[in-house]
C-alpha cells in the first residue's frame, strides 16, 4: 500500500481511525473559520482582535490549501474531484485570502466583502459530514413540480396584488412602485409582515385582509406537499413480505403474517437457502 | 385548407411547429409587456426611458391588436371567443393605450394608472400556456365548502375580536374604529403582524395573546384541508390494474377487483405467461 | 292548526315557504344591524348620518323585540327557549337600546360603547342559519384534550422565556415587566411578530432566535392535530361492509368485496330482506 | 406503618385522599408563587405591595423548605430524590430567598433578578402534576433526528442568507454585522418578521422575497414531521387484541395475530361463548 493510497484512505474514507480523526479535525477547522467570518463582521471585535484574525485566517487558509493539494494528489483521476461540486467549493473556500493579496489597496475593503461571502461556501463542507444537505436536496427534487406550480401561482397573485396595492395606496403611503408592491405582497402572503410598509387607506386595508386570508390558504400548499410526502414514507417504512401469501404491510415487529398466519422468519430462512 | 384554417391552426392549436412558435412568441411579448408595466412604475426609470417605454408600449399594443383581430377572423363562431374569459382578457389588455389617446390631457395621469392595472390582466395569458392556473382553480373548487366554513368562522371571530379590541384599546391607541379593529384582528389571526397597530393596555395585550393562540389553531384548518386532500391523492397513486375490466383504483392488498370481482392475481399470472 | 302553531312553523321551522322567507328576512336584518355597528364606529360617518343610524337602530330593535315576543308566545314551553343559548343571545341583542334610554345623559357615551359590544352578539344568530358555528364547535371539542396539552406547554414555555427575556433585555429595551415578556414571547412563538417590542442586546437576539425556532416546531402541533383528524375523517368516509367476509374498507364505488370477491350489492339486498 | 411511611404516602403517592389533598395544596402554592414572580415584576404593583410580596415570598419559601425536608426524610434512599430532576428543581426553587439574605446590599438588586429567574423553575413542578410535560418530551424525542436535520439546514440557510444580506444591505441599513444578518434571516424564515430590521435596497428586498418563499417551504418540514407522527398514532389507535398473547397492535383487517399466529377471529368467538 503506497503512501498515496494511505492518504486517500485518510482523506476520502471515514472507516479507519485515521480517516475519522481527519474528518473531525477538518470539521473543527471549518467551524472555527466560520466563527471567524462571523466575529470579524462585528465591528468592535474585528478592530480589537484584527491581527489575531489575520493570523488565524492564514493558518486556516494554509490548512485548506494543503488539504486541497493532498486531495488532488491522492486521487486516481484528479479531474473527478476538481470539477466535482465539493472540488469547486474547496477551491473557492481556499483562494480568497490569496486574491486579497493581489487586489490589495483601495479595492481591498470592497473585495474583502466579496471574499467573506466566498468564505461562507465553506459551510457546504459541513453538509458533507452529515448527509443532511443531500437529504434536503432529494426532498426538494421529489416535490419540485408541485412546488413550481405553487411558486407560479404565488408569483401571479403577488404580481396582480402588488399592482393593485400600488394603485390603491400609491407612493404617498410607501408603495413607491410596483416592485415595492410585489415585495409587500410576498411579505404579507408569507405571513412575515415586517410592517416597514403597510396599507393606510381603508380600501388598501380591505384588500390587504383579502391577501392575508389568501396567504392563509396558500401557506397550506407547501405544508400539504411535504406532509403528504412524509406520510407516504411512513407507510413505506415497514416492509417485510410474507413468503406464503405475499402480504407486504406487516408491522416491523410482526413475527407471523397477519393475513395467513405464516411464520415470516421461516420465509426469510428459505429465501437465504435459495440464494445459496 | 384555406388561409383562415391555417391561421386558426397557428393561433389556437399548439401541435404544429408554427403553432408552438407563435405561442412562444406571444409568451415573450406578454412577459416583456409585464416587465414594462413594472419598470414604468419605478420613478427614476420611467423618467429616463420615457420615450422608449411609449414606443415599446405601442409596438406591443399593435401586436396584441393584430392577434385579437386574427383570433376573431380565424374562428368559425367569433362570439365563442369574444365572450370567453380569455376573449375579454385579450380585449382588456389591448385597448388601454387607445383609450389613453381619447382621455388625454389633465385626466391622463390618473387614467394611465387605471390602464396599468388593466394591462396587468395580461398576466392571465401566462396561465393559459402552463395550465398551472387551471390546476390551482380545480384545487380551490375541490375544497371550497370546507374553506368557506373556515372563512366564515374567521369572519365571525375577527368581527367579535375586532369590536372588543376597539372597545378595550380605543382610538387613542390606534384602534380608531371597528373596521380597523377587524383589520388588526385578521392581521393577527393570520400571524402576519405588521405592527402598524398593536395593543398597548395590559387588558388589550392579554386579549391579543388569546387571539394569537386562537389564530394558531385556525391556521391549522386550511393546512389540514389541503394536506388531507393531497394524502388522499397519494393513496390513489399506488395502483394495480384489473386485467378484466381495467379498473385501476384498487387497495394495495385487494385480491379481487372491486369493480367486477375478477381475481387480480390471476390477471398478473396471465400477464407473466404472455411475457414468456 | 291554531295561529300559534302557524307562527311556530314560520319562526322555528324552515321547511315551509313562509318559514324560509322569515329566515332570509331575519338574516338580512341581522347583517344590516351589524353593518350599523361597524359604520357607527367610524367617526366621520357616525357624525354625518347620526340621526339615520338612530332611526335604523330603533327599527331593528323593534323588529327583534317582536321576534323575541313571538318566539316566546309560539313555543309550548317558553323556558326551553328563554334559557337556551340563542334565547339569551336574542335577549342580549335586543335590550341595549332600551337600556340606553334609562342610563342616558353623562354615562351615555361609555354605556353606548358597551352596548355596541352587546349588539355584536347578534352575529351568533348568523351561525344558527348556516350550522358552520356548530361544526367549528364540534371540531374544537374533538381535539380539545390534545389542544389543552399543547396550550399548557405553550404557557410553560412563554412563561419561562418571558421571564428570561425580561431579565436579559430589561425595562430599558421595552421589556418593562414579566407579563410584557410573556406577551412578547407569545407574539413571537405564534410567528405574529408585531415588532412593537423586540430584542436589542446580542444575547436577547440569540435567545429570540431559539424561541422562534421553537415556535416553528410548536406551530406544527395544532396543524398536526387538525390534519390528522381530517385525514381520519377522509378514511372513515368510504364505508360499505362486505356481507360475506366483513371487510369494511371498500372504495365508495366498489361493487365487489376486494377481499373475497363477494357482490356487495347482493349483500345489501339480503340485509333488506332480513329487515322485512 | 411508621409515620415516615405515612408521610411518604402523602407526599409521593396520589392514590390516598391525603395524598391528593397534598398535591392540590402544593399545586396552588406553586401557582401563587408564580403569580408573585410575575406581579412583582410590574413596577407600580411591586412598589405598592412590596412588604406584602416579601411576607408571601417568605411563607412560600418556608412551605417549600418543609416539603423539601420531608421529601428527603420520608424516602428510603434520599440520594435518588436529591439528584433526580425534580429534586434539583425543588432545591433551586427553594434556596433563592435564603441566598438573597447572604448577598444583600449593593448587589441585591442584580442578584434578585437572577433569583426571579431561578424561582421560575418552580413552573416545572406544575408539569409533574399533569404529565403534559413528559408527553411533550416524548414527542420531541421521537422526531428528534428529523428535527435535527431540519434545524441543521435552517442554520446553513440562515448563515449564508445572513451573510449575503449583510454584504448587500450593509451596516447603513441596520445589518450591522453577520450575526445580526443571521438573526434577521431567522426572524424572516420563521415568518415572525418583527420589522426592527428590514431590507431597504431593491436587491436586498429581492433576496428577502426569495428567503421568505424559502421559509414558506421550510415551515412545512416540522409541520410535516409532527403531522405524519400523529397520523401514524391515529392508525395505531384502532386495535383488536389477540386472545392468545394479548398483542394489541394488529391491522384492522388482520385475521391472525402477527405476534403468535393465533387466529384472532377464533379468539373473538371464544369470547362470545364465554359471555353466554
Amino acid at each position: 500500500m503506497t503512501w498515496r493510497e494511505k492518504v486517500h484512505e485518510v482523506i476520502y474514507e471515514a472507516d479507519t481511525t485515521a480517516g475519522k480523526a481527519f474528518d473531525v479535525a477538518l470539521l473543527i477547522v471549518i467551524l472555527v473559520s466560520l466563527a471567524l467570518v462571523v466575529l470579524d463582521s462585528v465591528n468592535h471585535i474585528s478592530i480589537e482582535y484584527h491581527s489575531l484574525f489575520i493570523t488565524l485566517e492564514w493558518i486556516i487558509t494554509i490548512f485548506f490549501t494543503l488539504e486541497y493539494i493532498l486531495r488532488i494528489i491522492s486521487i486516481k483521476n484528479p479531474k473527478n474531484y476538481i470539477f466535482s461540486f465539493y472540488g469547486i467549493v474547496d477551491f473557492l473556500s481556499t483562494i480568497p485570502l490569496y486574491i486579497s493579496l493581489i487586489f490589495a489597496g483601495s479595492a481591498a475593503l470592497l473585495s474583502l466583502r466579496a471574499l467573506r461571502l466566498l468564505r461562507v461556501f465553506r459551510i457546504f463542507k459541513l453538509a458533507r459530514y452529515t448527509g443532511a444537505g443531500s437529504v434536503v436536496l432529494v426532498a426538494l427534487k421529489k416535490s419540485l413540480p408541485k412546488i413550481l406550480i405553487f411558486l407560479y401561482s404565488v408569483i401571479i397573485i403577488s404580481f396582480i396584488a402588488g399592482t393593485i396595492m400600488y394603485l390603491v395606496e400609491g407612493p404617498e403611503n410607501g408603495y413607491t412602485s410596483i416592485p415595492i408592491g410585489i415585495y409587500w405582497t410576498i411579505v404579507t402572503l408569507t405571513t412575515v409582515g415586517f410592517g416597514d410598509i403597510h396599507p393606510v387607506t381603508p380600501l388598501g386595508q380591505f384588500i390587504a385582509t383579502l391577501i392575508m386570508l389568501l396567504g392563509y390558504g396558500i401557506i397550506a400548499v407547501p405544508t400539504g406537499i411535504v406532509t403528504a410526502e412524509m406520510a407516504k414514507e411512513n407507510m413505506r417504512s415497514n416492509t417485510q413480505v410474507c413468503y406464503n401469501c405475499g402480504e407486504d404491510e406487516h408491522k416491523d415487529r410482526a413475527e407471523f403474517c397477519h393475513n395467513c398466519g405464516y411464520n415470516l422468519n421461516r420465509g426469510k430462512e428459505e429465501k437465504k437457502e435459495i440464494k445459496k
